[in-house]
């Protein structure tokens, strides 16, 4: 197993500062009193291109060396990596080409094309990403970042933990949602080098509960047709961020559809702040008692904010 | 005329601190690029029962004496006043009678019962709502607390601007929403005594345009028929808080239905906070072009965040 050292995080937090939002941590007495608990909500929301991605994103961009970089970076992505990405190289004055569905959303489109992104569009398979990615490798000799299994990302992932545990130290628990596990192993190796007491709990869409059955079984499980409206949270966990996740997050727990729905609503309502289905994911395993908070300090990681606002999912 | 002093308003900010949040102050990179200047957001949305009002409420319910008080207090709102002087009330453990219009949102009746106000209801026009207080206030021998016309309620909300100043000393301008000129009358005298150079303009819907016609021919103009979807900002300036808007406020300006509808989903969506339609009227008059901003430091007051998330408004 290979995973990010303390030192790694810790430099990757200073070579991302220049392009990343410190980010506030919020608290919320509606849902300390309600819960008996005290909770600390690491706003990624705020983040610069609206999610966590861009700490991971702008790490692996400004990791590579010159002469490596200077034909660019690819991906394929639906969902804030692009942003995340096509905004890092910008940074870098690099081209950024983006694998993107042909049924991508049109927001997203325009926020990567609004970073300078090439977007290349293909089928909304991820054969068809995959292979499309490929061949524009072939042609551009640009670097792959992975949105999540690559460990750049998973250094510059990590360091939103770190700030949350800089500014509220040694939490009981810390909550996060996984999708393909780049901000889940991120957490799990801030937790472990600079709270060891901390546990790391993940939360996942029964919907696309690859994750948990992955994490259950010991046995990579793959993502197939999963079905949520946390559309960050689609993927299948990855070769790398697998076996951090076994080793270092203490359990993994599921929440339904309509508890994900409560929870985004109760955090527009009550804590006036815009979040993606995503972030809500963690709230909704409290909403359900899936996680004992009572009495607990308990930090909960706000993914992102990028939601299509014409379509809130509980109207 | 009468109005506060710098001491009461510093004294204002010293009684109520206990039960209010020193909300956060943003700023935000899209709009200070997209207008070539410096935005300080004074983010009263999320402020305590979800609007600045929670300041004017609490300085004027514990600015009462024993005696005075014991009996509880009274108002006519249908808005946020309504659950701030609710909250105030409960603060005091003294009863709190709201009259509310009977076609008042059911998320605002729930609001005021959860804080143990006692409403009342009544017929959805001025005098209906004035006429059944009085009645209430015979009945129970309650104290008044204008949700505007008050000066204690004038102090209070002026430490909203006092905190702003205290962080970002000497902007060029402030802007705030004005509906009965509570915040306003506050707002300016706030910059007047704290920050003499700063020039504070108000800004209204076209819709509900009487303080902007009062404060250009200097004569009372009553608000009929406003119609605007900043529905905080229906109400007519009062007699203390016109000859303090006259005195101290720089200016006023409207502004269209669509630009407030416009600014408050850019304020969602690139801001990613919950604001209600009058918090978005300031920056709305900004999209039009009605204030100079350019180069300049400019404050806004986000006065709440208390929307109807079930059908926001462009929707």
């Amino acid at each position: 197993m290979v995973y990010p050292t303390r030192g790694q995080i810790e430099a990757a937090a200073h070579r991302i500062a220049f392009g990343i939002h410190r980010t506030p941590v919020l608290q919320s007495a509606f849902f300390d009193n309600r819960f008996e608990s005290e909770f600390f909500f690491k706003c990624e929301n705020f983040q610069k291109a609206g999610a966590f991605k861009s700490r991971g994103a702008i790490n692996a961009v400004f990791s590579l060396d010159e002469p490596e970089v200077s034909k660019g970076v690819a991906t394929h992505s639906s969902g804030n990596h692009a942003q995340a990405l096509a905004r890092a190289a910008a940074l870098r004055k690099i081209p950024a080409y983006i694998v993107m569905p042909e049924n991508a959303p049109r927001v997203k489109i325009d926020a990567v094309k609004g970073y300078g992104g090439v977007i290349t569009f293909c089928k909304p398979t991820l054969e068809a990403r995959v292979s499309t990615l490929k061949r524009v490798i072939a042609e551009t000799h640009a670097v792959e970042i992975h949105s999540y299994d690559n460990l750049k990302v998973i250094e510059g992932q990590a360091t939103a933990a770190m700030e949350l545990l800089e500014e509220q130290p040694a939490p009981d628990i810390i909550l996060c949602p996984v999708g393909g596990g780049g901000l889940l192993s991120g957490t799990a190796l801030s937790a472990h080098y600079f709270s060891p007491a901390t546990r790391v709990i993940a939360c996942e869409p029964t919907g696309a509960d690859d994750a948990f059955r992955s994490f259950k079984s010991g046995k990579f499980v793959p993502s197939v047709h999963p079905k949520t409206i946390a559309d960050g949270l689609l993927t299948s966990l990855g070769k790398l961020t697998f076996p951090i996740i076994r080793e270092f997050a203490a359990d993994i727990v599921t929440v339904e559809e309509r508890s994900i729905l409560e929870a985004m609503r109760l955090i527009f309502e009550r804590m006036k702040i815009v979040v993606e289905p995503s972030s809500a994911v963690p709230l909704a395993a409290v909403l359900e008692g899936k996680i004992d908070v009572k009495g607990k300090r308990a930090g909960i990681i706000l993914s992102g904010g990028n939601v299509d606002l014409d379509h809130l999912p509980w109207q």
